[in-house]
């Protein structure tokens, strides 16, 4: 692979549609670093600028994709950390460093935060210039394939981390698609007893074979099950990682005195809350969006190290031409969790996951 | 005063009716205490018991009354650590000991609380027999009208606690009724720098009086001032004392990137809240109810060092048998905060403040 290769790129166009279509590699400025591309995930935000629900943010033709893996490919001036050759994850946040956030030290919510991959151009393309200290390193011996599941997992780790999850502790999380799935791992790393609330039946059965412990909402009594399971306290934490107003319902009610639930799911709309509840058990409602740096590297240790089961997440890869089917497979949600692109530059349909790494 | 005077006591009879009746005094049993009650401050929650709101848990006939100030009058068996005469409070929570809350160390909100003068009989009558543990003592430099103010006050300290407010933060208060009031107070003794948003003009004048930075939500852009006040960052901290819908709205509306909302008010009924919001700026929801023992100390602590302006507050004191027209007079809302009524088993409606001290 090299620069000179006849590059593609998935642009999202307006109106449900993607076009994969020609695009140049940008040489990197001073400060930046050009990545080969090796693969990038399909995220629910992903589904949401496709729907045309963020077009305030995307501007047609953008390039999406912010899950990703590859190696660096060439170095802007002033770049001296980074080699060629060597494989990166990007947390994909281009902060300002002056706002308040920032100043404050949160610059993940910086107020003119540049989301690589929404605010300005992704990585589903074979070659993506990137700001150089966005790049995170990853292991030797961690495939590139998993390595693009790094940015979702990061997720997850920042959501235990907002609440300080400690061993032991009962949690629910309402909500069992990836960051849900992934959410109810990192608690279980931790030592956390969790139990992940989920209708969908495919999707119970992949968190069930990674060893998670599943409820069932459409056959189970939810609230008698968590009272039997916590000796009727209820559970310190949960998770609301499923965007329905049921959900927000689930996790309030399922907490003991003093609980915490951590929103992580996006509720576009404004939801009614039991807050009589958050007043009489004392709870506390912890809002959760994107990652830290910290948590990068924690999710890349993690995966590396082979506590996350990132490999039953992935349902599949389909090479960068595909990328349109991709997300109508994701949208029908039928039997699909993760799919990856494959971004390499000759990655052609037959590729395999084995041969990715 | 002794135990054989005529004891008048007033029981919430149900049906926005309080009668002034005769009382006997009960001796204190293993463990108890009999305390001779100097003054009974009349909260909201008396008036909520008095409107029926809550039949099921107060049984007319039930003397209510649980911010209070009086002597120890009667030590039952095996009470070693008080002797009469000695001035006290009580903190009107008997725990169960056993639940999970209990266990946890959260026995302030126990699954079987027995909140006294809500639960069991209250403090507003001349004679009150409590556990030996809910008493809490009193400096001899603190008068007993301005005692009576401690629970209000461990309240307030309460609030602020579960947030750990720093020095220099910028805090709204959205309700300027006494609760309100005293917690922009505690607030400002920690070095925050508060505003306090409130549209009654006479509790706003009392806020003023006490040094307080009010805002007019009737007659202000309450945004535009935050904004300004703030830079456009937002409040690091927001209390909702209001128990409105368009408090809660004005509380997350007023906060910064990762600010924290306490939620002190009783809302009874769900409210729509704009979780988007907090989802994008990590915020943080804080239910606070009632308090521990540390608040009760520091709250007796800050009034005797006249950290706090309970003689602002206290709008008048009346005697025991006028305590009816006390309610209707909390009830028109005129012009009036908090109403001691003087429970001392001699008090006439003649006696000042300063010849209770």
């Amino acid at each position: 692979m090299t620069a000179t290769t006849d590059l593609r790129a998935v642009s999202y166009t307006g109106d449900r549609s993607l076009l994969v279509g020609p695009a140049e590699a940008a040489p990197p400025a001073a400060g930046q670093v050009r990545v080969e591309v090796a693969y990038t995930g399909i995220c629910g935000t992903d589904l949401h600028i496709y729907h045309g629900a963020m077009d305030g943010r995307v501007k047609p033709p953008g390039v999406i994709g912010h899950e990703m893996s590859g190696r660096v490919a060439e170095l802007g001036d002033g770049v001296s950390q980074w080699q060629v050759g060597d494989p990166v994850t990007v947390m994909p946040l281009d902060r300002c460093g002056a706002c308040p956030a920032c100043i404050a030290g949160h610059s993940h919510i910086c107020h003119r935060l540049n989301f690589l991959g929404i605010d300005s151009a992704g990585s589903m393309q074979n070659s993506w210039t990137v700001p150089a200290d966005t790049l995170v390193r990853l292991p030797a011996n961690l495939g590139l394939d998993h390595a693009a599941l790094i940015e979702p997992v990061a997720v997850a780790v920042h959501d235990v981390r907002r609440t300080t999850l400690r061993a032991g502790e009962k949690t629910v999380v309402v909500g069992g698609g990836p960051v849900g799935l992934l959410i109810a791992a990192v608690a279980r790393h931790i030592g956390a007893d969790v139990r992940l609330i989920e209708p969908n039946r495919y999707r119970r059965s992949v968190a069930q074979s990674a060893g998670l412990v599943t409820l069932d909402p459409g056959g189970e009594d939810v609230a008698a099950e968590i009272d039997q399971w916590t000796g009727g306290a209820g559970a310190a934490v949960a998770f609301e990682v499923s965007g329905a107003a049921a959900g927000v319902a689930t996790a309030v009610d399922s907490l003991a005195m003093r609980g915490r639930l951590v929103l992580v799911a996006i509720h576009p709309t404004p939801r009614e809350v039991n807050l009589h509840r958050f007043f009489w058990r004392e709870l506390t409602l912890i809002g959760a969006r994107l990652y830290e740096r910290d948590d990068f590297e924690i999710a890349t240790r993690l995966i590396a190290d082979g506590q996350i089961p990132v490999a039953a997440l992935i349902s599949r890869i389909e090479p960068l031409e595909r990328a349109a089917d991709a997300f109508a497979a994701l949208e029908s949600g039928a039997n699909v969790m993760k799919i990856l692109i494959d971004c390499r530059a000759h990655a052609t349909a037959d590729t395999d996951q084995a041969g990715a790494r």
